[in-house]
């Protein structure tokens, strides 16, 4: 009687189908009850990232399974590495013209398109991470990084954040700032002018020949990430002295973007299971990268690294240097000015919570 | 034509739900094909914050909205204030015989249930909230968390954190651990009995009650939160000096909680969507902490507040106490010890960790 009784239904569903000649049929009757057959979502997501990439290009597949598990498998959501699909820094584009539905990376590598996405990556002497986070979820910041994204005719997400990085390799010891003078440093972006404002020279190196241009001297020092990544990059072979904090990151914003069409054709309720899923993505990715520096910190130290710390002059001078060349960038283009008066003031207002709290957590509550 | 089939269809799946007898009717034919019926589910959910208590009782409101957004309307959660369904204290109870479906609160509030709760809520000279979120969702923590709250069939989920809280009002200077000697203060939990170690007297305080305790000489000092809720209380009106840091909550963890058996009967995707929902709280609620802690505070400070801090050296005083104090808590419960040395292990590894980079950010980055 069953299978008899399902027979006739989905015959009458084919049938309907038919009638309609629309896969998204919406079967009601006048009442109101409906059964409406699930249309389901293939997606593509190209990273900036290598396949698999530690934390990066993992929460790439974990935002993937999380989406695909919330929706009951009504969005699948397939994820290639970097060069897989589209070169890493061609992502923005082939979201943009909707080749590919979603992208993950992180803002500063968009600055070319327009110059306020670096305020959504990492601003030498920024916010950190608690921080950053609470101007985008609380404090205007992600309207202004939608703003900043919707001529892409892309949306914007949180996508994780890696907290305060480590400030780079070098084989002399930093004591002043005029110890930058004449040293060719990989150093992208803002802090990179901000290098050469220190007499240094910023040197564009891609991820994968950092470590040949160190050991051959094409370069004298580099920034990567903290312990984790840069364990595996192997550059405490090469280099003597590890330096902290990362003055140039101190609070890497990571996103996930979409092809706002394609989101927009996507119900309702699968936009907020991607919004969803960012969220969770901002939790697990500051996560991991704690816990898994922590080990790698005890294992560089074990392996023999030594682990100096910039002066508060050397900083003070750097953070000088920054005030210009961030004036130089925003003072070209009215949205940068915008995007950095909101930044700027959030920046003034929480740090004054902040160190009457976070910071003196640290050097009185901290064991 | 098209209203013809709607009704031929509608009236088979009418038969077919009498013919199975069974809401849950799962129609599918040989090959597999399927169209599933919806379920949607109605639950509540009983916090231990008064209605709209801002921040602890929006997010639990926005939480319901956002499983109902995320699942289409499929799983819709009711939210109810402390004691508009079941006393505040009572919601652990409630929601672990299944009288209600899910729970918010903090987990110290279960001490007398399981002492190893408290490990999930605020351990005084703990971990902070990014040291605390790392260790739930990468160092084991929530594993452990599971494990405390099974034997009481219920799920944890994260529900936010508040941050370093604020040290509290008092009407005289706190120069030294001594000044603690003889104070009257409403200061709850593990706390409670270090300030009791420290010469004080910790009063248990109901939130209502605390303005008129304290106004009336009931009790000389009181903590509470922060900025944003200390000044609704508008315990400035009646004390001179607040004080910073909350060494008693250095990174207050909140929750939600499942019944366990109403969990295991939602399918895999509204499972999903619970868990991503917690995320999302664990984001908003630290973000909007800073965001309205620091627009209170300024407005305290405008309104005549003495910020003080405590000293170093009365911290390690009371430091030094707390050892003791959770000491002789572990001592007596397996669980507990198991959960305190995840727990401590944890802290002294990522601590190490903080020292370099987020420390280091807030003496030397930030302006």
């Amino acid at each position: 009687m069953k299978k008899f009784i399902n027979k006739i239904l989905i015959a009458t569903l084919l049938v309907l189908f038919l009638a309609c000649g629309d896969k998204t049929a919406n079967v009601s009757d006048e009442a109101g009850a409906s059964v409406q057959p699930i249309e389901t979502y293939n997606w593509k997501m190209t990273t900036t990232w290598p396949p698999n990439f530690p934390v990066l290009g993992e929460v790439a597949n974990k935002y993937a399974e999380w989406v695909e598990d919330m929706s009951d498998g009504q969005l699948k959501i397939k994820v290639y590495g970097g060069g897989e699909l589209v070169p890493s820094l061609e992502a923005f584009d082939a979201v943009s013209n909707g080749t590919v539905e979603m992208g993950s990376g992180a803002a500063y590598y968009w600055a070319g398109k327009t110059p306020a996405a670096q305020f959504f990556a990492a601003v030498p002497f920024g916010m950190n991470s608690q921080q950053v986070t609470s101007w985008l979820e609380s404090g205007g910041g992600m309207e202004l990084w939608r703003k900043t994204y919707a001529k892409f005719n892309l949306i914007p997400y949180m996508g994780g954040n890696t907290g305060v990085q480590m400030g780079g390799w070098f084989n002399k010891e930093i004591n002043s700032v005029n110890d930058f003078k004449g040293l060719k440093m990989r150093m992208p972006g803002i802090a990179g002018k901000v290098l050469e404002k220190a007499g240094g020279t910023a040197v564009l190196v891609a991820g994968g020949e950092i470590y040949t241009s160190l050991e051959r001297g094409v370069i004298d020092a580099t920034e990567w990430i903290g312990p984790y990544h840069d364990h595996k990059m192997g550059f405490h072979k090469i280099a003597k002295y590890y330096y902290t904090p990362g003055w140039h990151e101190p609070g890497t914003q990571l996103e996930f973007f979409v092809n706002k069409d394609k989101h927009d054709a996507l119900p309702k309720h699968l936009q907020a299971v991607l919004d969803a899923a960012s969220k969770r993505a901002q939790v697990w990715v500051l996560s991991e990268f704690d816990n898994q520096n922590g080990i790698f910190l005890d294992k560089l130290k074990g392996e023999g690294v030594e682990i100096r710390e910039f002066s508060k002059e050397t900083l003070d001078v750097l953070r000088g240097y920054t005030k210009t060349a961030v004036q130089e960038m925003v003072g070209n283009d009215p949205l940068s000015k915008e995007v950095y008066e909101s930044y700027s003031a959030y920046q003034t207002r929480v740090s004054k919570w902040s160190k009457l709290t976070e910071q003196a957590y640290y050097n009185k509550i901290q064991k």
